[in-house]
């Protein structure tokens, strides 16, 4: 059984109302024995919680509090809640007033993770394109928490982290004829930093392995397949290594994820967002936790969307909920504790 | 344990005989009663077996044989070898001998499944580069197999097959940049009808189900990052439906290759060589196997290269062989038996 973190409590912002985010975090809670989970408390929503709960057969004692400060001795015996929003529970039924709760209840989150009386937030999963119609103007959480804790959002790194593997994704949601020219020599060195330094601040890896992974098939093999490896990813790499990184590559990034290779790196950088989250998806689907580096506070959510489908029905595996809180708060241990 | 195929013999071309064709072969005739593998015969090579055999402990009768039909007969107690074209072998240092080795044995192969005296062949893994030195004019094994068929290049459909997970390339050996304008509504359909043919005529699954892979994150989440997987991806899945072919999609890749997903559909078209290798290196590396569709041969090899690096040491593991050879033994006698 994992160690239980010695950080203080994480906030965890309850994600679209109608999806599985709260029950998932209403299941976390009810296994914060078996599972040693850290300190953390919800941002509000308590009766929908309570009603999330009971789909799955939970009953939830929940207790509001007024200050962070106050969630580790009410999490013994109750899911704490701070502040006092909250919102009907309507499983699958995705509204507006679902999405202005869903929004409060981030902004809440990063708020405190901002004035730092927090240790790190997990956040639920959201409907992006249904906060956009109540105000949320950020391509995602990511890019909202980013601007939250007053941080550039080209600094903030997405990171894909499984028990196989973490990849980051150096270009995210855009279409894939962007990508080659999105991908600069000077992107892929600073977020390599960025990732470097977080593998060894927030993950307790002294000497950390970067493989980046080719743009092109088999690395452009010798320019029959384009020079973007060559002429863009190498220098990256060179350059890297230069300042200490243990980087290496370009790697044909079909070979990269085998299982022989997979031990080889730590962290692999890729290229765009199906190189990226194919491997994880594919190998560590029900534990994939979404990792926000280079942030001034830690940040993880689970893997996996609102899944409005199956919401309120008890199907919804709690593998990545559970896998988010727990590395929220060994993160914040290593950089706090 | 597998039921052996009724079908005749299948060819199996040596690959480059620096690299680890040679001991594999060896090894899967040395296994052949405990993997119930069809009979085969090498394509040259007799002294080369013998002494890559001798790496890996295997003491390997072989017997040269002058018709393919005498392989039946020989195979129970010696490996039959057809032609008597032979080379030193020199595990790890491949040179233009070998290379011309390489390819005699290859032209040999394809040109017995071009006559139909053979009911299919297993390619050995050549280097394409040190082919192309001696003359080798073809992107790869797949075109060279299918010309020697008559078959035009566009026609021969390649598709990646393990236990996990079945996946086509739509395009292959080339810069990603050029992907997106080379993915056409006639590409999808003119593939996507050859696969699920070969599915209903080889792998013997009366109703294939054919899912899609989007080009784009999201599949291009309503236009928000490129609008190819509506003007281009979606079109051409609707007239797969139209032909009667159970296609579906655009699939975002990246949830299309989760555990709950992956049972879903019986063979996936990916857009480019990344998307479709990836899932299956990840999740059958040792047993993926490459075979070629539309061809009127069966043709399939293992989806792993020369490996030079670890040639002769007794280290390659046999499984993507012997997959190769069974599965070419067990799609011949659907077709033909």
């Amino acid at each position: 059984m994992p160690e239980p973190s010695l950080a203080g409590p994480l906030a965890v912002s309850i994600g679209d109302p109608a999806g599985v985010g709260p029950e998932l975090i209403a299941e976390a809670w009810a296994r914060r024995a078996a599972e040693a989970l850290p300190v953390f408390f919800a941002c509000g929503g308590a009766g929908l919680l309570r009603a999330a709960a009971a789909t799955r057969g939970i009953n939830l004692p929940t207790q509001v509090i007024t200050s962070p400060d106050e969630a580790a001795s009410v999490f013994p015996g109750a899911l704490p809640v701070f502040g006092d929003e909250d919102c009907a529970y309507r499983p699958g039924a995705p509204d507006a007033e679902g999405a202005r709760f869903a929004l409060a209840s981030l902004t809440l989150a990063a708020s405190l993770a901002a004035e730092g009386v927090v240790d790190g937030l997990v956040t639920g999963p959201i409907a992006k394109a249904r906060l956009a119609e109540v105000g949320f103007d950020h391509p995602g959480q990511t890019e909202f928490v980013a601007a939250a804790c007053g941080v550039e959002p080209g600094n903030a790194v997405m990171m894909l982290a499984g028990p196989s593997v973490r990849t980051v994704p150096l270009t995210v949601h855009v279409a894939l004829a962007e990508v080659p020219r999105l991908i600069t020599t000077v992107l892929i060195e600073r977020k390599g930093a960025i990732v470097a330094e977080a593998l060894v601040r927030d993950f307790g890896i002294a000497a950390p392995r970067i493989a980046v992974a080719a743009l092109n098939p088999h690395a452009g093999e010798d320019g029959r397949m384009g020079d973007e490896d060559a002429r863009i990813v190498a220098p990256a790499i060179a350059a890297l290594r230069a300042y200490g990184v243990d980087a290496s590559g370009p790697h044909p990034a079909d070979a990269l994820f085998a299982p022989h290779s997979r031990g080889t790196f730590d962290a692999a950088l890729c290229m765009y967002h199906d190189q990226a989250l194919i491997p994880v998806k594919a190998l560590d689907f029900d534990e994939g936790v979404n990792v926000t580096l280079g942030l001034p506070v830690i940040r993880t959510s689970p893997d996996h969307g609102t899944a409005f489908a199956i919401a309120g029905k008890g199907a919804a595996r709690p593998g990545a909920m559970i896998a988010a809180i727990r590395m929220a708060g060994l993160c914040a241990a290593r950089r706090w504790g």
